[in-house]
């Protein structure tokens, strides 16, 4: 691509019998700017009304009729909603609960991803749509379906499900062995005895429900291939996509990567509720997120140019707002600022969902002069499409540990605070001016220096080993509580925990006691930690029994006051660090500090970093671009940043204005 | 009638084994000067045990008995529980849920309206009762079932459903554009396709979450029509009613109101949980609204002597309450006070609701004592029945409006509180003293003076003609945020809002913001305003783009401080006011006395209303009647309210005991 | 038994293939004193894997290796969880909900028990057992099934439960009277009709609701006699038990009771989140209602050696809270201290639960050192078995009382709070060093000096008569609020309440008042109450007319201030108190010593009893044995208890540790 792309998702299938409002639209993304519009995503009913009678001339003109005016589209694929006559004739198509209920026809992200009734009718609207546009100049990305998610019970799932297990384990007597079935006499005699989990059946096999959510993952991969299959088979060569969600847990990203050529996601933070940078920063995590599931420039798919109307409250973004977030995304990686919508729909559920041209159909609105604003400021930033993050620093968040800990009775079913854990390491490294990426554990850690595993309880087959030898090569490596506990089918190890690295750690957890709401312990740092502050501790809190480890901070309160909190353990090359409680978010901070300090990684920035500022930068073979965000309300005075460089969008390097950003050059 | 019907609903059928207490029943009610009892609601198991044997004997006893005592009976057709054996043999009977499962047997309230069998089953037992009781004198109205509601998604309604829609769109386009059907490609392609929403199935188009409930009112009325025609079948010439529920959204009672003679509810306000005052006022806003719906006298169908069981804390009435409640009803327009129940049941679920006579059997209670001390009152005031209440200020509270409103996503899920905002205005008005009709948008609104429509979010077709010929004659119209959007299916009003009424407020609304709870603006008056003080508003904020108009007050804070929140516009002949957010009770209070102020409408009372006293009117063409009612337990001071006239019930002018009531009777 | 019983849960059955691992858990049992294990709750699937197919030989195998080193074993029934075979070929073992909807399978606790074939099945491998193990000398106890509870709403039982309802009523009319089934038409004409209570069906009948109630426990005690009958066919004559919950309301425990020899139970108290001497107190009442059952020493056969998984916070015991609460059991009567579990499951849902052998599967665990050190204390108390309990105070806890109660509606549908009201009068009677019996309405009361009922809405046959016997006899009975309303099918009584009890009371209840929720009235003591505070009471307020009582204290606040709130009648040889309202715990407190005072009952201990310290005896023909049992964290000086006799456990009988236990013998 040679520009940021700048757009969003439009439905003319809602409007065609008012030429009028499809013409009125085009001269509106030409006044704003608007240079992509994402299709079809939900106009298979308008494709193909009745089963085999395809109507794509319609869009066809539309593509064209923008391309025209310099406008590409990204053409989506319509499986996301299918039409009333497909579930009528072909009950098959429709979901079916984990009470074993098949739905109605209704709503979307309902269709059953086995039947291959589905997957022939998906073939045949793809392959036509692929023949269609394939070769439309216009046409410049594939985006299939749309947020992939949920989960279908049907007997076609359950028979994929015992297939896909036997694939995975070969005998049932394996399979009896790695979920523990032994357990309250559910001993499988053979796969065909297997069901899907169900709050009516089976929930007691932890084994199962993570084999089951994995199998959801793979069964999804496998119709997104068939998705893409068919597109191809049709002759279209466009790059494709999927659009992925904020903090999904419905799914293993990383598999749907592995589909695609390009990763892009759907952000639709809750604005002003809590302090605006407490927002950008777990927005930001979700950034890096999606850029490091395959370390490449993404796309911001969607986004909302005014309120969320799904939300609890549809807040309006105070002026400003919408640039700094949309520029955010630029910060981490993005080369696309899309919305969902260009424009309105007049009803159904989202008929109240900001858009560029709202109901009033006019362009005089805040919102318009603000997304026109942005727009113009946008197409003066082309240089920086295709550039890179180099982080040093990277933050485990993974989604399988995620499942495995969540669905596991213990230590905690009132909150793990899981998600929470890793925006604290987060914010702490943020606000140190690092750039992060956010990995999963199967990716490799070895060309990073410092790697923060936050409640690691889930160890992957490998990550042991990959995790020492990081440590030996000289790597610094952070873990806390709850880390190590179990194997890949959550099954607790024996002899000891954080399993296999207890050398490496210098250390044994023995217990862990589980704090109630409200109840609070406290960390003592030590002389030689370098810290002098204490810290309040909740939730959840390892006994530790140390051997070479060096213990940092200790408990102040309960039977275990005075035993080792947090550690350090120097091994070969590097360090291995153990955070073993829930501490507060004033103890990563400093902590952090101590730790970057002494391992001597740099900020980004040579000045200090006023409160409320966020810091990234991008890179290409020739610059270093710095992003500099003020996320609050008024102006905030940088110059003590000493930013250096050549401003490239913003005013200056002395004062950011409410919600400004500043873009600063520097050669490398 | 010739006098305040007195009494309540009595199950004799429950006690047919106990002679000597129906005897004991029969005495308690002369003494406690009962002149009215219900009979029949719950009987059909008792009247036709088993199918088409018929034993109306009992009942014929009890009513020709009571009649000979001066008791009158309102005789219920018993269609809102069916026996046992009807289900057995007539599945179809029973409703089946959203979720498409049927239900079992039991509970009320539970029967298909649109089963031809159930239909025929209750032409029959109606046919009967009516050949019976038809020429009885005793009996003095015809009660038609019991607090209908519910709903049914069986094949037969869906069919039903279907025709409806049939009817009311003609051909399939216009229904697919009326609801949006574009929108995830839900489009149908025939009327036959269609079923009834369902959270397994289709919630997502707003136009067919309305036409449903339309069509559970269209259908629940038809079936009201079917019974009242076989009672007319069967001779019954008695007028007749149908009970209807406090602030209830399952039906629209307009079309419910047009299917009988008179109108009747049951009230159960939550008393002693806030200020007795506020409840008050808020059940006094239910009077007033079912008096409105055919701006005649209603019937207080029930009412508890004592506490009632089902809510979720017993209550006892402190002395004196009972006597306000009731009062309370005839002070708004209803010429009765019935109970739920006279004899308490000794088993089931309502066994603990209270009665005027309990289980100890005595009628030395506590509670016998004050039915029997009211009946004496109520007794010596038959001069007030048939009057009627003028006002000449309306509310607009609109079901359909409400429907459409809590239905749609935004602009606040977490509530949007339109019942709290039609009571702010209903109690601003009532402090001031004036009478207030509480009415639909279907409504003529031409003879009132002032007319307030909060939130009218959905404009039925006409509304925008009937407000504006409504202040060109004259007539002072206010309006509040979030109204105008959309028209009555729900579709977005294009083009800018409050729709077509731009001009009649000068002014257009740009944007809504929604406030987070706990989140709080600021009104800032203007010099012109006639207000001084600044007040609290929450919730959801509009942004007004003044033409005309005259701001009145303006925000205090967020971005868009200082623009302009409560505007009054001088159009023609008249005023329209808009109040642009959901400003704290003191505002609307203090609003309105500006408003009556300044066109000169006058408080039923010369003098100070003090707090916690209700003051209302009733008018016959030669009398006036004040009713002056204490809601504080304890005694208030009235002499600053300057009552002129003759006291004909309760003490004097001067002082209110603890929960009284005072009417003062003025030639006109 | 000869010594107290120690050792747990264990399932080998998930260790098979690690035989090194069972050698290791011998060894480590022996260390710890352990001499008992439970095996084969939860071992269908691996005593037959297929069916028809026995393997009992590894099982066999582990009792002798047990029995060779001194451990005896407890031999579990295997119904509380079926192999996944028979649900797949016999569908109708499986339960089916309330809705009517058939569970998968999955969990445990889910066999219809109604189901010839599941008892056939269940016959089969009991049968096998009792052959196998009748004459195993290591064999010591037959436990039957695992924790019995819930229901089944399958058409088998659907019919059983009419056949239980024949047999109750004899004739349909007899039902219909005592159902009160007139209300809302509910009338049945025959035993065919009937269906089980359903949210889907009915619920309004408080009569089928409780007879439902009672017809579970009659089929799940059957069913018990169904298990043990195959096991005495099988040759096995151990005695029998089966572990019983906390607080469980699904059953009757009485019913339960009368099918075994011994009664256990499993108990899980959440310390540490409030005062632990409250904890143990409610966990005392629990003892003492298990005790109560049979009058005789009892068995604990679960508690939790560490934290307990499947609580909301898996909270860590203390240093010497697992000592405590172990010795709390024995105080209260148990001969046992049993684990779940002896060795921690590596997967599936309780793999967190503690356990004496935990995954690291070390001894030198804080938790292994701890339950050693106990093992080695109750090694050395043998002598203590078999003692009983004399109370000579009895507090009523009936749990049809507590079915009808709460299922009713009113007068408190926000909380009628019974649980609480028994444990206030516990607590009041246990500070002052009484030792209590929990029993039911149907037990004896003839040899207590005082009788405690709170709340005693369900009067059963012959109730009255018991209690006016036991005044008579000059005995003292306390009575609260809410008592005496409904006979045994939750019909009211007419004719005043507490039913057939007014002249031993000397008063009558008129009225009952429902506080909301912070709403609070006072308790103003007479002169001649013995008490001289006020107190604050709660939710519910009886209003009382009273006759010979003599008023003790009166309410302060609301319409009845100044009326009688709490009472004392002299009748004949006794006194009959009566509280009339939910008052707080230190009325209670106080108000119990003004009656034992008065009656003369004496505190188990001549001095004063410490806060946060707990006594109970257990009594031999030949000794007294007191526990004292600290629940500080912290030493307590208990010289003030003077206590005398010997020390047999602990260190003196000046000083108690954290946590500590002291045992003292008395020669009687």
């Amino acid at each position: 691509m040679r520009h940021i792309l700048y757009g969003g998702d439009y439905n003319p299938e809602q409007w065609l019998d008012r030429p009028e409002i499809l013409e009125q639209d085009l001269d509106y993304m030409i006044k704003a700017h608007i240079n992509t519009v994402t299709l079809g995503m939900f106009s298979w009913a308008a494709l193909e009304p009745e089963e085999g009678e395809y109507h794509l001339e319609w869009m066809e003109n539309i593509v064209n009729r923008l391309y025209e005016h310099g406008i590409s589209t990204i053409l989506g694929t319509p499986s996301g909603a299918r039409p009333k006559w497909m579930s009528d004739k072909y009950p098959e198509v429709l979901r079916v609960n984990e009470n074993r209920v098949r739905n109605l026809f209704g709503g979307r992200h309902n269709h059953c991803y086995t039947s291959p009734i589905y997957r022939e009718k998906i073939r045949g609207i793809n392959t036509k749509l692929a023949k269609r546009f394939g070769g439309n100049p216009g046409v410049v990305l594939l985006h299939i379906s749309n947020e992939y998610g949920g989960e279908c019970h049907c007997p076609l799932c359950q028979e994929a499900f015992r297939m896909w297990l036997k694939d995975r384990y070969t005998t049932i007597e394996n399979l009896n062995k790695a979920w523990w079935t032994t357990f309250w006499s559910h001993t499988y005699l053979s796969f065909d005895q297997i069901e899907s989990p169900s709050s009516m059946g089976e929930t007691a096999l932890h084994g199962l429900n993570l084999d089951w959510k994995r199998f959801v993952t793979a069964q999804t991969a496998d119709f997104t291939l068939h998705e893409i299959r068919s597109l191809r088979e049709g002759g279209a060569e466009q790059p494709t996509t999927v659009n992925l969600m904020y903090d999904y847990a419905g799914l293993n990203y990383d598999k749907l990567a592995e589909c695609v050529d390009i990763i892009s996601w759907d952000t639709y933070p809750v604005w002003h509720k809590k302090e605006d940078i407490l927002t950008a920063r777990d927005n930001g995590l979700q950034h890096d997120y999606m850029r490091s599931l395959k370390h490449q420039p993404f796309l911001l798919m969607e986004s909302c140019p005014s309120s969320t109307n799904w939300q609890g409250v549809s807040k309006l973004k105070r002026p400003g707002l919408l640039s700094a977030a949309s520029f955010q995304a630029l910060a981490h990686g993005s080369d696309s600022v899309l919305y969902f919508q260009i424009r309105q729909s007049r009803g159904a559920s989202e008929k109240f969902h900001g858009a560029v041209i709202d109901h009033s159909g006019r362009d005089d609105t805040r919102v318009f002069q603000e997304v026109t604003q942005l727009g113009d400021g946008l197409s003066r930033l082309s240089e920086i499409v295709g550039s890179k993050v180099n982080a040093s620093a990277a933050l485990i968040y993974d989604v399988e540990n995620r499942w495995a800990m969540e669905d596991s009775q213990g230590p905690r079913n009132d909150g793990l605070f899981y998600h929470e854990a890793v925006v604290k390491s987060y914010q702490a490294l943020r606000r140190q001016g690092l750039d992060v990426d956010v990995i999963s554990e199967q990716q490799d850690i070895s060309s990073y220096r410092l790697v923060i595993a936050p409640m690691l309880y889930l160890f992957r087959e490998g990550i042991e080993e990959k995790i020492r030898r990081f440590v030996e090569s000289g790597g610094h490596f952070v873990m806390t509580y709850w880390s190590g506990i179990v194997n890949s089918t959550d099954l607790c190890y024996l002899g000891g925990t954080p399993h296999g690295l207890q050398d490496v750690f210098g250390l044994e957890r023995t217990e862990t006691d589980g704090l109630y709401d409200g109840e609070v312990n406290r960390l003592i740092p030590s002389e030689n930690s370098g810290l002098s502050k204490e810290y309040e501790c909740r939730n959840l809190c390892d006994l530790l029994k140390v051997g070479t480890a060096e213990p940092l901070l200790h408990y102040g309160r309960e039977f275990y006051q005075g035993t080792p909190a947090v550690t350090k353990n120097r091994y070969k090359g590097g360090t291995a660090y153990y955070i073993g409680a829930d501490a507060e978010q004033q103890f990563y901070d400093e902590f952090y500090q101590v730790i970057t300090n002494e391992i001597g990684m740099k900020s980004l920035i040579a000045g200090k970093i006023p409160e409320d500022i966020e810091v990234t930068s991008r890179n290409t073979e020739k610059f270093r671009y710095y992003f500099i965000q003020n996320y609050k309300n008024e102006m905030v005075d940088i110059s003590c940043m000493n930013l250096t460089g050549e401003v490239i969008h913003g005013d200056n390097k002395e004062e950011l204005a409410a919600y400004g950003t500043v873009i600063v050059r520097e050669e490398v």
